[in-house]
């Protein structure tokens, strides 16, 4: 079934144009897997790419330099790219000469120009912000009298990082002049553009609550596309600052129907498609979905899946340009997080460093430094990826990473940090809190993430509603629910949760708890809920910790140390009686009026 | 307090006395915390960590050679090994002129003397099989008599990968003759040695029941000292071949004395032990631990850090021979193997790559491919990892590749690959079977590794107690237990594991199943049982699907989805009552005789 090519006795040869620290990235996972790369770049063997492949790999050149590009083809399997702005016609002529260019010439041609990307996927029916050809300033007042105010104009071609975009904040001549200044279109200072063609097109403008990144894989063959799990991209001053993964405050639903239109616009391209594509979408207020840019190639958005995952997207570029099988999208950590090193604001060196320098001390950071010949303030000089077991213990190295590069909370979605726990603690009645304090106890003497609030199934049941259906995606992984009489918090709770929901029937003074326990325990088929004994949350906390424990070896390891302590304690309490004789040892019980049931 | 070095504006240099596979794998690692690498290997440009930077900084020459070992350490700020067996006498001369070298001269100089290393350890407590200088056929013979036969004799330097070990089964001149010969002593071939001094020593013969590995992480300036987990070490005609982590078989708590142990070897090393270092122990069959033999450099029985911990064995070298501070060495997956890619018998890359090419279909494996520039039968061409949410999800790959590679199962620890289930379903009696089996079935449709069996608190309370305590070692993570009446089963399951329970309440005669919930679910403080509705053991399924889902979220993703089925079960039910109308309805239930309460 699938015609997949394999690694052989001679290394598959891999030319990329462009040898920057994306460049770097694949030559750092190619050798493994059989690869041998060979790179174009301007900056020959000071590009970041040339410090991990043999100088005899590298050629300096422009990557538009149509001779340069066929020196790199010459000897090659494949050519592919690291960015989009290269020489796409010489990739096209080279590939009627039978050179095998992934992604295609013809793809390359319709992403590098965001206008002829626009068409092709509206013509595909991809979700896409309204947009308009504006190749002249009358165009650009036609615009914006129909796609509303503000305006965003764009660059057709070229534009990366925020460079090539315009925000027009009214139609007025000035406000044009200036945007077109801003973006290079020589001009009157009128506004009008003398009958120039502008290079430009016109976005409406989307209030859009988050900004999502998927990356997509493609195979050669075109018969796998994979994508791996949508993440918030985080952009300061129009540079990716933070990528969270999987993404935050965005719903389930939501974030596959991200990750679905991702794929379809990728397949919409057609044959040639092959290897990562970062695709950016907008989520909108109303929840739906739309396209606003895809990069051909691996993405800041996508350097978590380093860490995070098996098969990180620069090996899986490398697999999908050169038609070896696709390898999995799957995430192996719960939860990950990258952030940009940029030039610090000094433009120095050692300024630039103290975030990586700090990530070497935190346990679950990885620091990828590009090793660029110059550090600019504002430059991207290296990334530091985070992955966790829970967002709570992550975030905690996140916050820390975010003060050293000068990144605002505020800009996080959300606009804040949440150090979401990891156990709910609720109950139906701050009278329950007596009973329940126990449970928060264990959590805390485990050291998990918790929260405690009140959540009554009776007297509060849009907040029973809401408070269920979040939990997960809160990053909740067990809730504890305490309640007493018709106890029917905890049931009502997992009928609306994925997740373990464990039940503490409160002691009543009518029926003992008796009629909590067998509202809390006695749930249909279908919906469990964990019964504890009437009263004792202190287990309910136990369970919880042996729950999280199913994917935790240390906290398996201090469960059972747990347990030991408490075999001690009680080979202590036989030594004293077996010692005093029973008389003496009740006397002194009588004494400290302990209860017996220890 | 910690008085580690920073990674500068200035790359840090490392020059590293071999660059094989161990070296490449440094290398790829080195950019990306701003340490580039040097190498002196034999075979200059085509050793296999020159084809990952660039040839200025590799350097042609033997590993002994006082000169090249010279020009090596020039330009670097610290020079390091990837092999024991280099030129140690020009490392100690180049310290004392000033040369940072890590591991020190001195660590090894007695590390590279495999008899010099057991008298150190012997002199250090670090418990040892019994061993003794054989300077002479005659001592041999003295040896024989004291530490029994057979009798391991080794060279002391320059053994490797089983090579300079041989196995003496009798004392007799012709048996000595013959190991003199393969360990490449001249003799006389009646086995006297005529006075000529034999660079060997003898090893008493261990019956150990594993070999386990422990990689030990230690700073340059002594502060810290660390372990990653204890694997197994699964040898084949002396080669490594497979290491499966966190090692099986094997209780917690030897492992942890396997782990004390490496530690505390490395320690006594003292000043100058930095770096990571291999560290192969023995468990004997009373349990007891005793050290093999030490490497002062990453090691086989450590690749699996690569792909199953944040920062690997070859990252943590460089940051231990830096003084950067070291990164953490917890694994972030649940479960990890290694299975090594020697080339195959027929010699060629073709046949040799054939594991690989079926790894890069299987989700969660990884190819390391060395790019050795030829392929020879039995050489060590590259390896594979694999890593896994649980034993039983990865171990199907894991015998793929065991079978392509031709490792015989009967090879692993306990002589097979269990696909060990992550949820155990057990009952009482068989008795309970037409209830319990709600749970199986919730199981199967989950897709969940389970097992099931009969364990009596009462009738078998020996089984009850083994099969607890076994249970997370197995690779269990949740156990059901079903019991009706005096229903110990499940607390005690409970208090010998740390793994949670469900309990089953089983529907009884006397009394309804209210004397088997209340015997379940009123467990004492300390020891939780997650109980669920009388004769409910469907819910037991679902609740232990969720408490997998707190690591899981492909798994959350299927419960969610179950539950709409549910709803929408529900709603079609609804839709069937209101067209009907309730007479109908119900003149409908009865001749379908079903019961009222779905």
């Amino acid at each position: 079934m699938t015609t997949s090519r394999k690694i052989g006795a001679a290394p598959l040869k891999v030319g990329c144009v462009g040898g920057g620290q994306l460049g770097r990235m694949m030559a750092l996972e190619a050798p493994r897997i059989g690869i041998q790369m060979m790179f174009l770049d301007p900056t020959g063997i000071h590009c970041p790419a040339a410090q991990v492949v043999p100088h005899s790999q590298i050629i300096e050149g422009s990557l538009k330099d149509a001779d340069k590009i066929r020196e790199l083809a010459k000897d090659v399997d494949v050519v592919t790219v690291e960015i989009e702005h290269v020489g796409v016609e010489t990739l096209q002529e080279l590939e009627k000469e039978g050179v095998n260019v992934q992604p295609s010439g013809r793809v390359l041609s319709i992403i590098r120009d965001k206008f002829l990307q626009k068409e092709h996927f509206d013509a595909h029916k991809i979700p896409l912000p309204p947009f308009r050809e504006t190749q002249t300033v009358a165009a650009i007042k036609d615009a914006a009298r129909d796609l509303g105010l503000p305006l965003m104009l764009k660059s057709r071609t070229g534009g990366y990082d925020g460079r090539g975009n315009a925000v027009l904040q009214t139609a007025s001549d000035e406000d044009i002049a200036d945007a077109l200044q801003k973006l290079g279109c020589a001009t009157e200072t009128n506004g009008s553009s003398n009958g120039q063609v502008l290079d430009l097109y016109a976005e409406g403008w989307i209030n859009f609550v988050c900004e999502v990144g998927v990356m997509v894989v493609r195979s050669a063959n075109g018969e796998d596309t994979d994508s791996y799990p949508a993440v918030n991209a985080i952009q300061q001053d129009s540079i990716c600052r933070v990528v969270l993964a999987p993404a935050r405050h965005v719903k389930t639903e939501i974030r596959q129907e991200c990750e679905k239109v991702a794929r379809n616009a990728i397949d919409s391209l057609g044959q040639g498609a092959s290897g990562m594509f970062g695709v950016e979408l907008f989520i909108t207020k109303e929840g739906s979905v739309l396209l606003n840019e895809i990069a051909p190639r691996p993405h800041n958005t996508g350097h978590y899946t380093q860490d995070a995952c098996t098969i990180s997207q620069f090996e899986n570029h490398l697999r999908g340009v050169c038609g070896l099988p696709l390898g999995s999208t799957k995430m192996i950590v719960e939860t990950a997080a990258m952030v940009n090193v940029l030039g610090a604001p000094s433009g120095t060196e050692e300024d630039t460093l103290k975030s990586s320098n700090a990530a070497l001390k935190m346990p679950t950071a990885i620091v990828h430094w590009y090793g660029k010949l110059e550090c600019r303030a504002g430059r991207k000089m290296g990334h530091i990826n985070l992955t966790g077991s829970s967002q709570a213990e992550m975030d905690s190295y996140l916050s820390q990473l975010l003060a050293i590069e000068g990144i605002p909370i505020s800009s996080l979605p959300g606009g804040r940090l949440e150090s979401s726990p990891l156990v709910g603690v609720i109950m139906g009645s701050h009278s329950d809190l007596p009973t329940m304090n126990a449970a928060v106890d264990i959590l805390k003497k485990f050291n998990i993430p918790y929260e405690v609030d009140i959540v009554s199934a009776h007297r509060t049941p849009d907040k029973l509603v809401s408070y269920s259906r979040a939990a997960a995606e809160r990053g909740m992984r067990v809730i504890i629910a305490g309640a007493g009489g018709a106890a029917h918090l905890p049931g009502m709770v997992a009928s609306m949760t994925p997740l373990p929901v464990i039940g503490v029937p409160v002691k009543t003074s009518t029926l003992s708890g008796v009629d909590s326990l067998y509202s809390i325990v006695q749930m249909p088929r279908g919906i469990p809920v964990a019964t504890v004994a009437i009263g004792n949350a202190l287990n309910a906390g136990l369970l919880a910790v042996r729950m999280l424990c199913t994917s935790r070896p240390d906290l398996r390891q201090k469960m059972m140390d747990y347990q030991l302590e408490m075999t001690d304690m009680v080979n202590e309490m036989s030594s004293k009686l077996t010692d005093l004789g029973s008389d003496a040892f009740l006397d002194q019980m009588d004494s400290k009026n302990q209860a017996v049931n220890v």
